[in-house]
């Protein structure tokens, strides 16, 4: 977890849960456009912060925040944005799912 | 990601997003604990899943999704889980995030 994004999140703000499976292919390559990805989406209008996390089998959760639904529609829609998700369907993943969600409300703990 | 619990989501859907800092103390009670809350959540009403990733860093996001907020709030009253999650306070946890949402739209790609 990115603890520099690490929240807190407001009621009205919407998440984009993506939940995908790695195939291991092109290591470097991904590696490389998800840091890419990640620099891309914290200059977007909107942005609210990325948390993800992936396993060593593969599996990975990565959500992204934003200010309102026009935010995340207009990350979805980027075009750079676009064009690596095309790539991620060709050759690094297996799967994903994309869920959207608005966030209705968020507390955290923090050990003192 | 579990793939039996893999979608699809609906509108109206809750999705409690539980993102996670692990310190690394008793691993065996924590895997312990955690299969047991997965298979107790999977006994409720109105369970519709579970994705979870951990990272080799300790960090983590658990997913679990609801048919309404009725019954989101009933897991997190569940005593057995309420006992958990003090145990994670005092043991296990560095620092956690709960955020609630609601499903706006979901879709899912896979390799043909």
């Amino acid at each position: 977890m990115d603890e520099g994004n690490g929240g807190p999140r407001r009621a009205g703000e919407v998440a984009v849960i993506f939940a995908s499976t790695r195939n291991g292919a092109d290591a470097a390559g991904y590696d490389a456009a998800a840091a890419a990805m990640d620099a891309l989406a914290a200059r977007q209008s909107g942005y609210r912060g990325i948390e993800s996390v992936r396993g060593p089998d593969g599996a990975g959760i990565t959500i992204s925040y934003w200010a309102d639904e026009a935010a995340a529609i207009a990350w979805r829609d980027q075009p750079d944005h676009a064009a690596i998700r095309e790539r991620g369907r060709g050759l690094w993943y297996d799967r994903y799912r994309v869920t959207v969600c608005t966030v209705v409300r968020d507390y955290a703990w923090c050990r003192a």
